[in-house]
């Protein structure tokens, strides 16, 4: 960005006056750490906001007259645990502290916390939302790409249907067919850039529409699927979610006019919508409400058997949008989306808009994957894998974190624990293990109202050794701030497990 | 979609009563010819509009007591002229017969008239916008992605960074330094989804923004550009072009808070802004007014020298888009956007919300064949292939298309033919070409305010026999609609050959 690179280069000349910073203060032998401890402060306070630059090295040897290779050792301290990054030309700039901001504003700006979140460098990443990217079928993808390459007219190469290449179309319907129980046309199917495209192109056209303008939200839900509706101009209205899934009674009371979930696994609570809420929320959508189903992690269970969608019941009511974010990379930008008869002409109109249409290799690669069985294929594996590194953290959990409740664990690429009497700050909790190097998501940032602190946990994405050692570094996360005395006396005791709530 | 769905479900059980068909009229032996020429008569009044279905074959020849080979061989004559498309379980839709529209609306519903004549079938298509496909490096693309394949870390296929992956920023600032004379930082860049994108993402942030919501645009200028821009929300005001390129003072009069234009190469009229006319609008740019540079075909030339960007010129007042459409192909949807600093947010933003970002893989593969020197190599083979089609079709004008007058010829990938004194409806020329199974765009589509009539023709995409069949068509087309009486006299008289303006 050329703000940043703006401050850069004012950073370059500018000092270190604004530190104040006085190294007759630091102890004999532990200069390194002061200067360290001083700069992670000035991080914290904001004297040095993200995106901000440290001074040059060169600089503030200077003028703190010391070595210059103490001052890189410091800095390269920041960056080993994630606050600082880059070196050379662009010089060394202030990333994120995230997990230190204790109330996340609703829509932070830029994208805000997830992303900060996901620049920060780390050892280990418990983020949820990914799959196991070492398994992506690279060999796979580049032979159905030979041959789609091999096969293409050169008019395929000019400007394609902005609704998807018909061939992908065909292959979604059959997909949706045989893994959600969803019968739809391919007419009927138009490919997206993912879910977070799906939910602003959706977005847009409700806003247009004037007719919901308000959109129920599951809460605790996605923080970004929220961010993007409020940036699609729409007004999200937070809805409890419950041990059922989510307040139907409370929807109805909401006045909203659509609202957006997660029915097949909840996010972040994994909890399934049960029969009588689904038959609930079908008959709110009988009179006149538009069901938004995110289905974004429904191909992967493991204890229990599949839900259909909601969109299989009842589809002139129910928007559907899928991705292959969760089934092979989220770098693949490519999902489809599904919506009633009477939204279809405004939501292919907003997709031309948008781009004319997703880029059409990847498009052919994706449907010729889909019909040989590749992708299904892919499937059956990491789902063992998932399920293999689902029951490591499952123990690593037991050991390591007395007192965490485990939710929502049959099925997805996370799991949620919550620390149900502590009186700990889940964010303070998620910055610890930051310091440690590693990352997590902090309920609370998913959560508009009240609740127990905890985190969400993706176990797909890592080794079993890494959720080990991850775990593990959340367990003296957990001590070190509990030790502040946020912990209440009951809790300080660690319990001899961890529960598991909904398997 | 499912409204053409629909339509085609009421199709299947409809038969052709409403066509008032009657079998007696046709002449003997000519049935089949009688039934094409009145469905084409229905097509064109509305009676079967774009979108609707044909009766099922064996129902009108049940209707009509004709045998189904006779229905079906009449469908058949409609699908070889472009108006009909589809069989078997779709059944044959009316797909368009847009040049017969006489006056296009200036933002037909679902992108309207462009899309629609793409969705035509044809022999020939002389469309603007469009690089010789067939010469897309294959070879290269696959190889190029084989290695990024190889080295991308699983991170790599995470969710990535929307602003567009370093990698291609770095490469693309690099490609805009030697073939564009503009200097960029790779912080600079925005990578997006084409100039399609970039426009929607642009429109969005001067929409919100309040500021710039009147946008001029050029007269004659694209309609594909104005529609994003209507779409996004704001109001365009046209601005004349004349040999000159954009009328800065109309400009300036117009009370517009930003322009786009093309002045590297001006969409349809081939004009280059000329130096007065730069320096006049970078003054109303350094007066505060916003200039969106649309580079869509810049480095495409033949004969003349290379014109350089104005982003070069003022960074802080210039909007950069540009993509690889016209370089590779629309296909792939990847461009790039550069816009002042003042926006850089606001554009990333709307970027991440749009899509989270392009697709990793190829953008990783562009970045290698542009820091290979792969690109540039195409790009120069390209060049001569283009150039020599360009000739083969200045010839065939001069031939074929009496009183035609050619500008903008010295670059890009089209040119435009005008004939000035005629008394004739481009529209109907281009429908009358269609008829022949040869497309091109009237320039009526692309002009606001009066004048002659024109055509734009695409000499890039076709072969060298192609594009000399497609101009004796059009030649034949133009003797036709002007045999109709709607030539003047003056015009009547074929010219010598025809005149080049502006080489």
């Amino acid at each position: 960005m050329s703000r940043s690179k703006e401050r850069a280069n004012q950073g370059s000349t500018t000092g270190s006056d604004f530190l104040q910073l006085d190294i007759g203060q630091a102890p004999p032998g532990g200069r390194t750490d002061w200067l360290a401890d001083r700069l992670r402060a000035a991080i914290a306070d904001g004297t040095l906001p993200v995106g901000s630059r440290l001074p040059a090295s060169r600089v503030l040897a200077g003028e703190l007259r010391v070595s210059r290779g103490l001052v890189t050792e410091a800095y390269q301290r920041l960056a080993e645990t994630g606050q600082v990054s880059g070196r050379g030309r662009g010089g060394t700039v202030v990333v994120a502290a995230p997990p230190r901001v204790t109330t996340p504003p609703p829509v932070p700006a830029r994208g805000g916390l997830v992303d900060a979140l996901r620049a920060v460098p780390c050892r280990i990443d418990l983020s949820p939302g990914v799959p196991d990217l070492t398994a992506f079928p690279r060999t796979a993808w580049l032979q159905a790409e030979r041959r789609v390459l091999a096969g293409l007219t050169p008019a395929d190469f000019g400007y394609g249907n902005p609704q998807g290449a018909p061939a992908l179309r065909t292959a979604v319907a059959g997909w949706l067919a045989r893994n959600r129980g969803i019968r739809a046309d391919p007419d009927e199917v138009v490919i997206v850039a993912g879910v977070a495209q799906a939910l602003g192109l959706l977005a847009q056209v409700l806003r247009d529409d004037g007719a919901a303008r308000r959109i129920a939200v599951e809460d605790p839900g996605s923080l970004g699927a929220r961010q993007q509706l409020e940036y699609g101009g729409l007004e999200p209205v937070p809805v409890p979610v419950d041990e059922h899934g989510l307040d139907v009674a409370a929807l109805r009371a909401s006045g909203a006019g659509a609202v957006l979930l997660t029915p097949a696994h909840q996010f972040p609570t994994g909890v399934v919508l049960d029969g009588e809420r689904r038959r609930d929320l079908l008959g709110w959508a009988a009179d006149g409400g538009l069901v938004i189903e995110d289905d974004y992690d429904a191909e992967h269970r493991y204890d229990r058997a599949p839900v259909p969608a909601l969109r299989a019941l009842l589809p002139e009511g129910v928007c559907y949008a899928g991705s292959v974010s969760k089934l092979l990379a989220p770098a693949l930008r490519l999902g489809w989306l599904l919506v009633p008869p009477r939204l279809a002409e405004a939501v292919t109109a907003a997709k031309r808009y948008a781009d004319l249409g997703n880029p059409v290799l990847a498009q052919l690669v994706l449907a010729r994957l889909m019909d040989s069985g590749e992708l299904e294929r892919h499937l059956r594996f990491v789902r063992r894998r998932h399920r293999r590194r689902r029951d490591v953290m499952l123990r690593a959990i037991a050991e390591r974190l007395p007192g965490a409740r485990v939710h929502g664990a049959a099925a997805g690429l996370h799991l949620m624990v919550t620390f149900d009497g502590a009186a700990i700050e889940d964010t303070a909790l998620a910055a610890a293990a930051l310091d440690l190097g590693v990352k997590a998501h902090p309920l609370s940032w998913h959560r508009l109202g009240a609740g127990p602190p905890g985190l969400i946990l993706g176990y797909a994405a890592g080794s079993t050794g890494d959720i080990e050692e991850g775990i593990a570094a959340l367990g003296t996360a957990l001590r070190k701030i509990s030790g502040r005395g946020k912990v209440s006396g009951r809790e300080r005791q660690p319990r001899p497990g961890s529960r598991v709530v909904r398997g």
